[in-house]
């Protein structure tokens, strides 16, 4: 197998379709959301295989995320239940068109009951790429060291290891989450970060050296994720910047996981870093012009499409 | 103040609209609910004055709560934020037309945060009656504690209590509710139970055997609410008995509030037993006509209107 | 021409998509009602001819109305545009699931303003029946003029008269309707009454006496509609009676209007009383099952079919 | 494997949510239907292994089609694309509360373009049972060839043959289907019919007349299904009669495969005839109250449960 | 007491949840609004108290005004109750994106049936502002004597009062309202108007040349709103600007009253006319990028905030 | 008559109501659409006389079709049923706020199985203009027939034909179209093109080129449309442009036949060239920023209303 790998939480999540507060909402919209999910949904998008490992309860929200994955291609043997604990909750307001708020009914859910021991060692042995993010470590503990057992068993087979920095300031403070991320960026193949969370790290101005410093750390790729301004990406030692695309955004949430999917899958096909960054920058701006946060992810043929289209 | 006094939980409620399994409704009406919001509004609804104790979060669920009592007129001073915890969700799946399945995220919510300190003595020593469910002392250990200590305080003041033991199997097991609920029943002036409920407490095989056994614990008046067969109470040693009355059942949660609320109104202005019963019924009826916990609730013109007429 | 010629208001309709007190609805459905307009509405359906007459305002509503009624055959020149009155409008409140409550935006409206010039003397004079109601007296001076006008055409040129009790107690009392309607009624040919409305005009305690007093009127036709119960008419000394159909009531109003189209209907086309009562039975029980008061009645294909058969 | 293989044509399936004519609906749910994709659901469901074979186009309703299946758990690897034709529609108008009427966009679709080289031989010959309908036969020759040479390749193997004969009048005439359905029929080992299919093929005045008239044809087992009267089996000569369960019937459109679905996973597993069709009856209950074809089909824990149960 | 009171009408609000011609909107979303009473909400939201006098109908909208307002924390016992007339509907269409037209049922209406004797004097008395708008003079001569009398109230007990000059052309020809508006314009002690609305009073080509104008007429403080290009004040003779804030426009109608609720409020805290300016473009902003009049009002929190932010 | 006559195929159209993937839309919206149809209603609204010639299938999708052209004014004898043909679908994807992507399930339709007989040459004759699109001669010979057939009849009578080159690029190959469609533009009087489907005729590298090109071909007047940019329009030698109307764009589709229709209906009424092109370029711009194809067309109040402006 040379596909993805991935673990962490997925949630129902609960949006609000009118903007304003969402004590005003008559009703809310029921999906799926997660940050590794999306990723693992957005390689298989695009043609790569993706395996999600996680736990969800034994509930309406827990059949509502194994049916929705399961739809999208993950493996379904991975999702496990866990009979004794509710599926996470997240809660998204659109306070106005664009500035959208987000609590959660996280604490003490299944996903947060991750464990080393749900992790398949033998499919994180063959993957092509280990993707983590900051998030499954703010979990809990059993959660954080999950992560950490997932990164030795690719560490030790030579498996890349791809991490997104994704800090959650809801979820732990700064100074946590410091501590926690960063052995798990300095052993990282390839690194993501939006210039707030490189900075949780290391110091720097502009994009290029804080990717510099990053790399420092250890990881071989860097990448930082700018949204509205593009990304930059430092491989071997060299700059490559990869410009916005045009795009309306109609829901932010979900971009950062786009982009990381569409490079990750650039990857496993062995593309280049300049076709890697190409399909993120691409398959960001047409998830954020969806609403949801992975509903828009992109297949091959629409990356290659000019998004300007009007076909009859 | 002559009127009701009631504490409890307070949740924002998310109801598929659509009949079968909640994992493939798109969206989910978002409402409020809780047994005792319920009872206050409906005494409110009829004329009556109504007060409701408890905690909601500081985020746009409680805001949703505050919004929602004040608008039937409950004072909002009584409404506490609580800033360290969320407020309670409920999700209510229509399993089928008649048959609904609820699950809660409710542990460690603001409103089961609710303590000794939260029950305002002067309101309740001033209150006409006060009300307390079988849903408060299974919250949490400082919940149960408010219940005795609002419990003490009227019976010190001379106020009456009203106790309607509502077991939710979800919260606890019958051994536990059994315990907790033992005292408080007998503590009460006037006692709801189904019968199913009442055999938590004692034994008997028709209404009648149960209302004599639990008035054999202490309350003065008891009242056995046999839904879609009617009541049946005892008061002064004298058994009363109320027909059911016709109703298409949209939706059958929220009955037993109403039926409590619209005996508790009466009971306050005064009315003798029979004409309690009677809006009691009639206000079940109504209730479960509509969609929602206490939306459908009525007003006096309504009780007293002939439920098949058609007005143009 | 050999159609149907009707007149009187008709009227924006909001209702409630949910059941229980409007305030609670977020949302109206928009639609269009009027006795008169689903009488001629339902004619056409079933294939005869048939003519609105009324004034409507130059406001979307208006126009929603003109849009709706051409989109049901009826001829566009005789949707009057009253530049100086808005619209009328109906709000529909579904207070439980077989309770309706109706109020009305209908004073000074442009439908109300109709009078004695609006009715285009050939086309009642060419018409094979002229239709009234006992609403449209009810709404103004101007517009029982205008019922009167229409009603003196017709019997001048030997033209058939129908004419449709229906009693609206929002608009007018007993007292007043009673002295309105009998002139009305005894102008008529065909008369339809409930027993109620039939009991402001004449006594008699069943179906058969109610309707040989208000032949003693003048009619030489009297049809009572039972509603559940099925109906009964008087032709030429003969009752005959019809029993009611199966149906599952989703939304009663309109049954009594699309129960006269399809008498009517039958009647313009010559078929013979027992013919229009089954017809008329069984337009009313299709219409009571649908929601809205004229977008269940039927074509004739469908008054032939088996009600209770699923095609596949 | 010891599962289900079945195969057939799924529809992307447009419903009004209305009761009334569909031309008034403002807008049409979307979903997936196929009474073949329904029986796998519900095998797969009821926790037996199901595979679903079949066409869909390469457009967004084949999407679709691909996505439900999945999270439906039946393997995406027989779900097939054809790029030469659209993916068929399936129109569903409630044109009363009882009565729906169905039209189909399905000349010259994908899944009609089934063809024998599309069955996989090895899956049929490793199965439990092959399910086949009366339905895909009627799609086109190629259909049928596919119908005929997968029934050939069981009977090789020695794998169960369940047919049921599902007449769809707006595909075929009754003649065209009782040629083509005779010797499908005759080489079933369990055959479903409801008693008008069954009089396609034989004589007889009750169901157990038809059942041992088509049980003289070749099956082993027959099932005569009764909708709102329950059913009747007949297996090595024995009659065994089920009652219907009490139920609302919300949509019928679904019943007879959620029945056979139930049966078979039933047989599949070992049960006796007598549990097949207890399981039967309760699963064609639970589908019949919920909307869509098959979202409400149960999974084991809701076959066992009590139907008329509030559970808070 | 030292809060806002204001007194005027509040209606019901239906509103086109497309954009288009209302006639092809299948609903109207149900709502409340009013000038007077979103100046009330906005004051209350911002932590002020507020209190809101006028009459409802005894209707369902009435019912719906009552619940709404209390449910903002405006005390109850001032929404009077006119069991003669109907609570005014007020009908939104959104003909393009940037377009609304709005229409009345609004004649005769309980909310202009409002009089002298239904303001409360002690409350305007012990007022920290009175508040009137240029609309409610436009309703009735009660309704104009009701502002007058209120004025007077406030003048004598020394309370500031502050008077948007908010001309509606459905209500009134400019004639006609410039005779009414003049002298309550002259009586208040800030004044609010558009570059237009000024007009009606005063000569003058740009902002600061109309605040002059203005304040010659008696205001101590005139505030010029200028929608999508900020505002200019005039106090003590001096002009401060606002620039406009960033913000996309979702619904502009209710934005002047946001404006002038959020200076309101920043007034009776004491704070410097620098700061009302801040907070009222603020609140303009927030207010345009919701739809509806009032749900999007800020409370102080979210007037802090960076607006262009999103929290997870 | 001096109005215009038009033939083609009307669908029934099914619009995602949310942006993305069709496959996630749990709804469609459902509506009538049809390029000709589009312009018929757009020069009624505009106050000409519009006959639009076509079949429909005998289902509820072809009975949405003649209701809504009959709600539009255009009259119900020249919209035949065809009792052996479906009614055309059209489905309309929304896969970006931007991008519409559009699928047909047309093959063998009613609309396609026009044919000369249906032409009403009579009405034809009569005309003030004929108009022609395209895309009938792409739906079938007998449709091509049918056009050519009216060319003829409106040639012969000396009727102006007008030629709107609209090319669907999933109906057929650019060669096919240019051969179809070049002798329709050739008999052309007005022919309207945008720059790429100029090209599909002639070679020229701007506007003003091609619409110089085509002339050669025979028009007198040649109308380039350039969406976003504005128009060209060149008649008797001589070049005119319009500028963009400024818009938001909603949904981008029926923009053209919108600016058809204007321009037609001015020219019906004869206006010159450049009030034709102004009221063509406001009609395409309140019709972008309207859904649906046509439901915003304006009528001539609405264009000559400031677009900008919000009433109250």
């Amino acid at each position: 197998m040379s596909g993805l790998v991935t673990l962490g939480e997925a949630m129902a999540v609960l949006t609000s379709p009118i903007v304003g507060p969402l004590r005003h909402a008559p009703n809310l919209t029921l999906g799926v959301a997660g940050a590794e999910a999306t990723v693992a949904i957005g390689v298989a998008r695009l043609g790569g295989q993706a395996t999600w490992i996680g736990r969800v309860g034994d509930d309406e929200f827990g059949r509502l995320i194994r049916m929705t994955l399961a739809g999208q291609q993950l493996p379904a043997e991975h999702v496990l239940t866990d009979e004794h604990a509710p599926t996470a909750l997240m809660v998204k307001e659109r306070r106005t068109g664009t500035r959208t708020r987000v609590s959660y009914y996280r604490t003490g859910s299944a996903g947060s009951r991750l464990r080393p021991a749900d992790v398949d060692e033998t499919a994180v042995q063959r993957a092509g790429a280990l993707h983590l993010t900051g998030i499954t470590p703010a979990l809990s503990e059993s959660a954080r060291d999950a992560a950490f057992a997932a990164t030795e068993s690719a560490r030790a087979a030579g498996v890349p290891i791809s991490f997104d920095l994704n800090y959650r300031r809801a979820l732990w403070t700064p100074d946590e989450a410091t501590a926690a991320l960063h052995p798990l960026a300095s052993a990282a193949t390839v690194l993501f970060a939006t210039e707030d969370e490189a900075r949780l790290l290391v110091d720097g101005s502009d994009p290029a050296q804080l990717a510099h410093a990053l790399a420092a750390l250890g990881p071989r790729e860097v990448v930082i994720k700018r949204g509205g301004d593009g990304a930059v990406a430092l491989t071997d030692g060299e700059i490559v910047t990869v410009p916005p695309r045009p795009t309306t955004v109609v829901d932010p949430v979900g971009a950062g996981d786009s982009f990381a999917a569409a490079y990750l899958a650039a990857r496993l096909r062995g593309d280049p870093v300049r076709q890697r960054l190409d399909d993120a920058a691409a398959a960001g701006a047409l998830t954020v012009a969806v609403r949801g946060d992975w509903e828009g992810l992109p297949d091959r043929s629409e990356l290659a499409a000019d998004t300007s289209d009007v076909t009859r």
